[in-house]
């Protein structure tokens, strides 16, 4: 009789800390979400703003502008030349190549999410997608025309062009301008967003991510990768000096060492700062950094963690925190996938 | 009475002469239309073989490898690169660019339908489409790849292609290989029919060409165009010389001189002698001929009158078989502008 009492104190008492663990578990759970919605943000319909405001005619135009190659000087370059629609808006290469197969020396990141960065470029030396899209237009490893009028010369050597600048553009004299291509394409861009798990996360739904995922954004929060890598597209909020604790070539291995924001600006606190890139879809954009330098996830979370914050993760912090990096995977916008028809017209080097 | 009676004789022959004329326009639009059929031919549903049969796994999986970039020497190069889904299968260059930025000597043609043509190239040295994709990995102006381990190891390297192949090519110990790449690229460009008004037209219904594309058809039949470009696609079932009634670059401006299938065979006789070209879509993929030295259809159409049959075609003789021509447009595959997601990795020149 006794003894049947300890025993069942016993299993009342395994009872019991068997709810208080899982009401612990839960509240720990919850607290994690709540930290996330303070750190994080569900990405929005669009990256409409007052000054960008998206029209369907604008949308409809640059996204056939995206895939135009004959406004370049050797009818090679377009945006989705180095933003496939079948490697998830990036290109899977460590550096880019723009026209007559020039080296460009840095990656192509993917085009998804990215209008909602602060600003672009890896040395954040274009302002928005806008503003990206018209000077790629003049740069000489991208579209390489001379000057604006080379390419507005181009575009308006193709017939169809005319009826669809004009409906999108209504009531200017004349609407094939590089500012409307960049207007254009920056309303285009301003949709690609990929809706992931971690938005349903967001949004209260604790099914959204597994325990392995949860387990990595705790640890990606804790660790400090966060203090960079938050808000909306978990980055691109900032600017951040690649390589605090030690240079970050040593590293990465990159072969050539890219003195980030200080090439355009030639101020010496500039050196080797970059735009803190966003994390949506790095899972299935590699290779990393300005210059593709590591090719595995794995890899580039454990020098991000060693040479900006001086951790060592150990294997299950890095399969932990990959696995929450994984829940930023979202879909390739069914839009983006179909390959708009051009206008046809052949390419004129000189229109 | 009698000036009524002679009025209403009139009214009565001209009545006669009217239903006269229809009944012979209409016979003679009946003839054309029967010469038609004997010289020309609908599309088919696709352009599966005995020997080249399609599986939807096939189809599927060459699809995806169509637009696959990585496993060329430089990361850059895959089938998508020169046969664009924006510019109607083709690329809108006078001549394409392969590996590193290479100049490559001809024209890329629209990849529609050409599956239904008698060999591949313009030098014809690809007896089918399957041994164009499989030796273009080799090229070492298109993928570049040293031999075909080498590709073979980059396509290996990539890991969700082995399920992928697998699942293609049941129960083969090593599936991943140049020849499953050739048969899986093969299938999905034998799916890449364009079926156009003039399929309707072969089909019966007079109503699906303009009258001047009647008129054009009329006149391409009888200028001696249809002589070599006959058939289901057009064009596409013979070689001939290239300038028969004086060299071919005199008219075009070529730049340079292209002998043709003799660079191939060394064989005299084959000394400018090319693959007569399919028609269909002409009127969206220009520049046109084997080396895109010509930009307008309508100077295309002189150029080829001039120097394969000796005629000096007119203005109207022109604008009515470029008509015809136009006839021959088809709507780009939906299934071709959807573009596939690959599986992600990064590119790597030494996997």
């Amino acid at each position: 009789m006794f003894a049947k009492k300890i025993a069942l104190s016993f299993i009342a008492c395994a009872v019991l800390v068997g709810v208080v663990s899982v009401v612990a578990a839960q509240s720990s759970e919850q607290a994690l979400l709540e930290r996330a919605q303070q750190l994080f943000k569900a990405l929005p319909a669009d990256a409409a703003t007052a000054e960008h405001p998206l029209t369907p005619e604008r949308v409809a135009l640059g996204k056939i502008l995206f895939f135009e190659t004959r406004a370049s000087i050797d009818g090679t370059v377009s945006c989705a030349k180095c933003h496939l629609p079948s490697l998830h808006g990036a290109e899977g290469l460590p550096t880019s190549f723009g026209n007559m197969g020039k080296a460009i020396p840095r990656n192509a990141p993917t085009v998804f999410n990215t209008a909602l960065q602060f600003v672009q470029h890896y040395g954040g030396n274009r302002k928005d997608v806008e503003e990206q899209a018209e000077k790629a237009l003049i740069s000489p490893l991208a579209y390489g025309n001379a000057d604006y009028a080379a390419a507005e010369a181009k575009l308006r050597a193709i017939p169809g062009y005319r009826s669809l600048f004009e409906k999108t553009f209504p009531g200017e004299a004349e609407p094939i301008t590089a500012k409307n291509w960049a207007k254009s394409i920056g309303a285009y861009e301003r949709t690609l967003l990929t809706p992931a798990p971690f938005d349903r996360y967001l949004a209260g739904d604790q099914n959204a991510l597994s325990g392995q995922a949860k387990t990595g954004l705790d640890k990606f929060i804790n660790t400090g990768c966060v203090g960079c890598h938050s808000g909306v597209v978990v980055g691109g909020t900032m600017y951040q000096k690649f390589g605090i604790t030690q240079d970050y070539w040593t590293a990465t291995g990159s072969k050539n060492i890219d003195k980030g924001r200080f090439n355009d600006t030639k101020n010496e606190a500039d050196t080797y700062m970059f735009k803190v890139e966003q994390l949506r879809n790095v899972a299935v954009t590699a290779p990393y950094f300005h210059d593709g330098s590591v090719n595995d996830l794995k890899d580039a979370i454990r020098i991000m963690a060693k040479v900006q914050l001086g951790r060592d993760l150990g294997a299950d912090d890095i399969g932990d925190i990959q696995a929450f990096l994984e829940s930023l995977t979202g879909d390739v916008p069914k839009e983006f996938a179909l390959v708009p028809s051009l206008p046809p017209a052949p390419f004129k080097a000189q229109p």
